[in-house]
């Protein structure tokens, strides 16, 4: 997939030898988590919300409160920035200064609008579900005409994006070599714990396939 | 510990019910994690950065490039907030509309500087080290002076703060309980994987203890 522009608002700084501006990149990392960082700006104080979201092309979606001052913010007009971050692990040095952690971060700017067709609301709305359990939505009651009327769904058009990533073993300097230290990396993992029923779900009740091949 | 007062500026608006105010449940999420998003205004423009901390009292400390963006603007005087955020797990109902997440997220504002102090700075960064890996600190060789030199380390006053948490399972609509769906919750767990020594450290060097206890 095609390159963002590289523009001010954008470029990476600082390590630009870790940087990439490719689709490719940034929509993996996007992909790979089902909640991102959204900040926004309010009364020139800088908010941050954890948001879950899902992905399609070159635009973001979003579901909340009609209340919610984020989705208020993004009907406004106003520009937001989403951060989509994983930790993969600890990179660890034999000197202090040159520990770092391996990671791979994409930072999205955009502007969006509220969804006001039911079918496009609908159809976000699964994209949010699928991105988040695939499987679910079909098992599940689905939005009922009151719900979805209580449900609003924001768009982001993606206008530019970045992604900064480090990955690999700790560069420490030639006369550290010999200290008598483990270095190495420390990965770090996420995954799915065993599943807790709730009290109205019947113990001979499978747990479906779609959570079976997470664990 | 004290509340935070409640302002409009750290209000929780959207299910109080789930809000806090007081510094036990606030620092709580903010010491169990190694990083966090900070966001910031550049041009009328937000900005997201992911970056290690730790916190002493109502202090925050980062540190990074003297050349960063990020520390420019702390050391600006301008405002920033910073989001801690763990997502615990899905919460799965019958209902797509009543599927919900466990998290426990801490939102922080304030402003901060720039430490000069090479032993406030040292101070600063040891905290870091130890709060993202305890014991590492003792184990390697420290910042000399000219790393030192090259290390900007920023201190932020916390000025207003709140969390919001999310826990237990799902709360289905009384007529929906008898669909013949599995509900509950879908745990996230988050850990170490086994470490991986690089290439100067002899096979016969053990794990040390301070990472082996983490396992």
């Amino acid at each position: 997939m095609t390159d963002f522009p590289i523009t001010p608002r954008n470029q990476v700084r600082r390590l630009p030898q870790r940087a990439a501006y490719d689709r490719d990149t940034i929509y993996a990392i996007v992909d790979a988590v089902p909640f991102c960082h959204v900040a926004f700006i309010r009364a020139r104080q800088p908010y941050i919300i954890p948001i879950n979201h899902a992905r399609q092309d070159d635009r973001l979606f979003f579901h909340g409160s009609p209340h919610s001052r984020l989705l208020q913010h993004i009907h406004a007009g106003e520009p937001v920035s989403m951060a989509v971050t994983l930790l993969d692990g600890l990179v660890l040095a034999r000197s202090i200064f040159e520990h770092s952690v391996n990671y791979r971060s994409a930072l999205l700017f955009g502007r969006g609008r509220l969804l006001d067709d039911p079918a496009e609301k609908m159809g976000a709305l699964r994209l949010i579900s699928e991105h988040i359990l695939p499987g679910r939505w079909d098992d599940v009651r689905q939005p009922s005409p009151k719900e979805l009327n209580a449900t609003a769904v924001a768009v982001i058009e993606i206008e530019s994006a970045s992604a900064k990533t480090r990955q690999g073993m700790p560069v420490d300097l030639p006369e550290d070599l010999d200290l008598p230290v483990w270095a190495g990396v420390l990965p770090l993992a996420q995954g799915y714990a065993a599943p807790l029923p709730d009290d109205h779900t019947s113990a001979s009740m499978p747990v479906p396939d779609y959570i079976q091949r997470l664990l």
